[in-house]
């Protein structure tokens, strides 16, 4: 086979791209997908619009228009708005294009797919998570460069098809990511762990920090300034993501304090933090070496819902996707058994 | 006066310096102030000695000789081994060079100081914490601009004397860092909050990922990758600081326990993060403008060691020292009552 990420076969494409929202993801997305596909978009704000036009970009007055040509177009509609809006945006696709070919792009994914399930039924939805972002918004932030080298989640549950994965995953695969396939409360779970407890901790850490006074943050530096960075994010924004994924979070931030509860114990009587200081270097050690000592492996023939999910649950992700006449060929990378 | 790093004289400097240790921050001093001063060390390694004096330093072969000639030339001994060697160290200065001018470099400074109190109660003392770093170790990591633009704690207590102060401050003005006075007791609860606490969360967090799997570990990037950094050091070295300011550590960590337990329980019943949110992102603004909005101030008079620690314990640095007639004046930066 081809080394991973060098295949000479495209992968799938929609045959168009509708992106509701141009703000940070969905105006990147509008970017790195221009040139590969024919691609369009709609904004409510007057500003955003203007601003995507300025730079060459087809956006849209109303959301009636472009669902209408998302549906002559047989185009993907991607969700990029504020979850917020997703439920309104949702009744208007089902009621106008309601078998559309259909993603989001929202940092949890169990509740999406519910609301999608209870609203646009009939899309041929599979979420996704492109797992990226800076600390600045709207459309004016975003490039095309966005989503390279980042994980790109996409859900997949037992009723899910290929068929409707298939240019989803290949739309990842086509602005640079890596393709992480993972049911939606897989994800929520993974996601409560790795980025809305650091949210937490971030909080936390920065009000100690000040309450030791002028001095404490005079000398801090290294450790609190990283630890906290993402506590500089708005407010408004860590609450959407965290609130968002209450049930999760709450039992990562359980494991959290569970852990710091026993070492709290441990300093304060025998002194010692051998048992956290040597556990946790081990899994911050097993982070770093995440996406070493993988290999390539190649999936293909029946069940490849399942042979998806198992790549990815296992730290795998996708490279590549052929389709042929026999089906879906799909090549990844998967941790070896070392 | 002249602006701030821009005054015309240099500070005072000891008569020669003699640093015991010459692993990452001890080798660094030796290069930072070779130039200024003399400057010659002493360590145990045959491998860090070699290593050294192949750059060109002077490194003596046992501790007597570096303290006898410490003795004579009037230097300032650097405590810059391991805190563990700290014990063994005062004891042979207190016989060899009972008066000498001495500090430290070590991260935590009420145990030192009681250390030199009971081992070398006649030296002229005055703690140091430079507070810099790399993930690297011993002399090869070493570099002349280690302290640049980092602060660097001097030690005071009602009794010191700004006599015993100065040189050592001006030591750490001559190799690029903010100087900030403050209390032994002080500076180790700060160091608590902003140095200590930030490597528990960051060993808690790193588990709490990996306990998540290998989709979740696949997962991570950006804010669990920064908010879990420091675990990666030696957990050895990150035993030795926490453990070594144990009582101070305790209290930090029941802050933040106390923070995140509240969040936790209106995250589990009104699914609210509101307070923490704001909280923390109020917090974290005050760190990163913490260096903005001071003031050049200048001390001069009686009472300087009150002064020099209102200074730093009010969120102010000195960053010049002249000596004359009329004894010191000291230019810092101090905030502005904005």
């Amino acid at each position: 086979m081809s080394p991973p990420g060098q295949d000479a076969a495209a992968p799938p494409l929609p045959a168009a791209l509708c992106v509701l929202g141009a703000g940070l993801i969905g105006g990147s997305l509008m970017r790195a997908a221009a040139g590969h596909l024919p691609v369009f978009g709609w904004s409510p704000a007057d500003a955003t619009r203007d601003a995507a036009r300025a730079d060459g970009f087809d956006v849209l007055d109303t959301l009636e228009s472009a669902l209408d040509r998302a549906g002559r177009a047989d185009a993907l509609v991607v969700l990029a708005a504020p979850v917020t809006a997703f439920r309104d945006l949702l009744r208007a696709i089902g009621k106008a294009t309601p078998e559309v070919r259909l993603t989001d792009v929202a940092g949890v994914k169990a509740p999406v797919a519910e609301d999608v399930a209870e609203l646009a039924p009939h899309a041929r939805y599979v979420g996704s998570h492109p797992m990226t972002g800076t600390a600045r918004s709207g459309w004016g932030a975003g490039s095309a460069d966005l989503f390279v080298d980042h994980a790109w989640v996409t859900t997949l549950e037992e009723t899910s098809s290929v068929d409707d994965w298939a240019p989803i995953a290949g739309l990842a695969l086509t602005v640079g990511s890596r393709v992480v396939p993972a049911e939606p409360e897989a994800h929520d779970a993974a996601a409560a762990r790795i980025s809305h407890l650091p949210h937490l901790l971030a909080l936390a850490l920065a009000q100690v920090g000040q309450d030791g006074g002028a001095l404490a943050l005079s000398l801090a530096a290294g450790s609190f300034a990283d630890a906290t960075r993402v506590a500089g994010t708005r407010p408004e924004l860590i609450r959407a993501m965290c609130e968002g994924n209450r049930k999760p979070l709450v039992v990562a931030l359980d494991d959290a304090l569970g852990l710091l509860g026993v070492a709290r114990g441990s300093l304060a009587s025998s002194g010692s933090l051998g048992r956290i200081a040597s556990a946790g270097h081990e899994a911050r050690t097993a982070f770093e070496g995440r996406l070493a000592g993988l290999e390539p492996i190649t999936l293909r023939g029946d069940e490849m819902v399942e042979q998806l999910l198992a790549l990815g649950s296992g730290g795998g992700y996708v490279t590549a996707i052929g389709a042929g006449a026999d089906g879906l060929t799909v090549s990844g990378m998967y941790p070896t058994g070392d």
